[in-house]
């Protein structure tokens, strides 16, 4: 039974632990067949358009990316100071970061598992630690009196008491001897008595509080043996906090530490792209404006840099737009791929960058890195996972979706700015206020050329989806929408993966 | 209620979050009172020697570190190619790692709130986090059918999932009625199905499975949803395998991530603390032989590298050794100090660093960093949390303590690593063994000048410890034993700071 539960075998094969098979076109694919390999036009030059680029170009494709913004990556987009952007509600910014602070504006992440570590290793980016869970963040509901933080380690450590005293006065009553053996009641006790620093049978199972909550006092030289955090909750209290809510997070398979990222910032991953691609093989500041197929090759229409009407030919294109943006190109693809782009939605998300003098989070609350769950505006605070002990550091004091985001996105930069110290002020005092710097802000669904987060209101794997997910004559579809794991690189990468396996099947057919 | 419970205030303190409040002596100090700093020779140049002569200096003190070894940093001791042991047994040893590889033989990691890191950012020494939790990590007990690993999220899965199905049976049918409301009723099942990834009420809050357990197929591009990983054991086989027993560690207060390392071995702590002491009042090879007072200083006995004797005079000495090799000094210090020392016991652990060609287990088990726990002799095993998508890392194949740890103590430096590689094989498979460049194996309990990986027997708050803890005269001791945080960094500081102001006010007196 054990072997198959999640266990691997004595030789696990990397195919036995779910990596994703995928030969990269080869010139010496052609050599049998007499062909060589023809030119490709991809559309956009995000991580579906330069995987796409770059592994066709493995083969000797002759390719030609355009994109629209001034710098390759798409939402995998890092600011630094100097960056400049004005959104489609006309909100200008321009960073003020000092040099080596960056906010990762988009994806943020890599899990161990993802295919999108296996370019870090093959494109040489160092990866380091992301923190996505950290026991001494904090969580901050408004329900909670006076307002004041928990750290996650004394929420735990009380809600994983107070479940397990539960469930072992349950069993010991015989409340589940229908469910469990005398074997197990004793092996679930036993183990419920650890996982939750309980008291013995004779003290009713009873969680009375813990070290693993904390300390007022940390253990330290002789005489100063640490005060716990004392005042305990009651049970009733802690399940009426709502903090429980926040713990499932780590448990999924896309989120559970560790997690990781590129050194220096997300964009290295597209800056070793667009290296490996050849950057005299990507058009900046090109516009997409038409794509027109017929029986021998795809026309694309575009304006360069400079506003010139401008066209490119070739055998075979790869549209790696936002679907919804490709939906308003003229194309001659057809109806069911103009019905098929429609179905698919842009979803809002916004975050925010700022920059501190000092890093009063690590100094002052001992927290190094990691993120604060909060029911406000504010959603997510992320503490830097770089730059540990530094001058400086960028929090990124919002990470917010849907309607919340929404109503961030109809506010200037410094409104946004305003809103999110004062929110933050709540859970870390006034450091939050008085160190900040500056700040820069993104609306996702307000970025030129990509107006959107993510993806919505459709199923990849339904029918209607079919037009997108398989060849539309010479032009093929990529992009993280196209995959089972919209908005993270995973899914872009294996979209374009998937491309170009077709694209370079039909040019050896 | 919550204001209290390890929750912090709006305007949160250092001293509100348990930091230890420390005034480092200062030459200013001395002004008011016409004295000068005195002369101090500080026994032994491990982590609270040099941090007590570190804080003694920053006032003027002149002081004498005396180290037996050819390094400071005593237990922290980094090992790299080319570095010899040759312990009490007279096993010798000389490593073969490759340039950049290393392994931390003794302490290896610092909690955030840990007074370690302080020291870290005022040297400028630059940490990155040290991976002490990685749900991808194996969890590999002899129990387990066909002896197959099985990854850490997958044990959470399956544990949460039946803890909290049986809770909410229990709650639901009334059970716990005597302990909940019916709003705690409520709260906590809608906390459990989270928690746990449970069906509804109608599914009899069942657990079946969860994508938490992993895939053996990942989500990917469309077309591939992804394949969880199947054959959800019974609660039955879960409380059996016993694999809850490792999930409290990462809950406790000193081992809870986020946890750090400093960047390029530990051992950059006590390098950092040597270059701020001044290398020239560090003397290395010296090893004390007695240490006699008198009413005007404390004259120390002891043996240059040449083996010749030498002998040196001052004000004060601090006693940073290892508390049960003090006790074999000649020494005046009173039969109380030699019965206090007496009572402090030595205590065993062992590690050996394996160092691979490939970082197999990146690429095919896809653990980046973590510790994988058996009940076998290995007890932890350590992926390194440097270095990833190397060329090569270095494992530590065992950390274990007390009577495994004497058992590996006898054993030869090859013998080790056959049985080491051995166990591991059966987790990780071939490359275990196929991989394997060299090893280098430490035995604590037999490592000259420390004998000892950390201390047992006693209680420092006992009056019996009293002649420690308080000054023998013009002799002050130090040493995480020293401390409530025995093993740790933290509690030698700690410790040694104690000794300093106790010196340095008796000084100003």
């Amino acid at each position: 039974m054990f072997a198959t539960m999640g266990a691997l075998g004595l030789a696990p094969t990397a195919a036995a632990q779910g990596t994703p098979q995928f030969d990269a076109p080869s010139a010496s694919d052609f050599h049998l067949k007499g062909r060589s390999a023809g030119s490709v036009i991809v559309l956009g030059g995000g991580i579906a358009g330069l995987v796409s680029a770059y592994e066709l170009g493995k083969a000797g494709y002759r390719v030609t990316v355009l994109e629209p913004r001034d710098r390759t990556g798409g939402r995998n987009f890092t600011v630094r100071g100097g960056d400049e952007l004005t959104d489609t509600y006309g909100h200008h910014q321009q960073a003020r970061f000092s040099a080596g602070q960056y906010m990762n504006a988009g994806p943020a992440r890599l899990a161990q598992w993802m295919v999108t570590l296996d370019y870090c290793r093959e494109l040489g980016v160092p990866v380091e630690v992301f923190t996505n869970t950290n026991a001494d963040a904090y969580i901050h509901n408004s329900s909670m009196p006076d307002g004041r933080p928990m750290r996650y380690r004394t929420a735990k450590a009380d809600t994983y008491g107070y479940v397990s005293e539960l469930l072992a006065k349950a069993t010991d009553t015989g409340a589940l001897d229908r469910q469990l053996t005398a074997d197990d009641k004793e092996l679930l006790i036993e183990f419920l008595r650890d996982f939750g620093d309980l008291g013995a049978k004779t003290d009713g199972y009873a969680y009375t509080g813990s070290s693993r909550r904390g300390y007022t006092t940390w253990p330290g030289e002789s005489g100063v043996p640490g005060v716990e955090l004392g005042d305990v909750p009651t049970a009733s209290e802690v399940f009426a906090s709502g903090v429980g809510r926040y713990f499932s997070f780590e448990f999924e398979f896309d989120q559970a530490m560790l997690m990781f990222q590129p050194v220096g910032g997300m964009d290295q991953i597209p800056k070793a792209l667009t290296r490996a691609i050849g950057a005299d093989k990507v058009r900046l500041g090109c516009q997409a404006t038409s794509v027109l197929q017929d029986d021998h090759g795809v026309t694309v229409a575009y304006t360069d840099p400079g506003g010139r009407a401008r066209s490119l030919r070739a055998d075979y294109a790869i549209a790696a737009m936002p679907p919804h943006l490709l939906a308003k190109l003229h194309h001659n693809l057809g109806g069911d791929v103009a019905t098929a782009l429609a179905a698919v939605k842009p979803a809002s998300a916004g975050k925010i960058g700022l920059e501190y003098r000092s890093r009063w989070w690590e100094t002052d609350h001992r927290i190094y890195g990691g993120i604060t769950e909060t029911d406000s505006d504010l959603t997510h605070v992320w503490h830097p996972s770089y730059g540990y002990h530094g001058d400086r550091g960028v929090m990124i004091g919002y990470y917010h979706y849907a309607t919340v985001a929404d109503r961030y996105s109809l506010m200037t930069p410094l409104e946004r700015q305003t809103t999110a110290v004062a929110l933050g002020e709540r859970i870390y005092g006034p450091k939050y206020r008085t160190e900040l710097d500056s700040s820069f802000s993104i609306a996702w669904r307000q970025v030129p050329h990509l107006e959107g987060a993510w993806h919505g209101g459709y199923d990849v794997q339904s029918a209607a989806l079919k037009p997108l997910v398989e060849p539309a004559g010479r032009v093929l579809f990529a992009g993280d929408w196209l995959s089972n794991m919209d908005a993270w690189q995973h899914g872009a990468i294996l979209a374009a993966r998937k491309a170009v396996t077709a694209l370079h099947t039909r040019a050896l057919a």
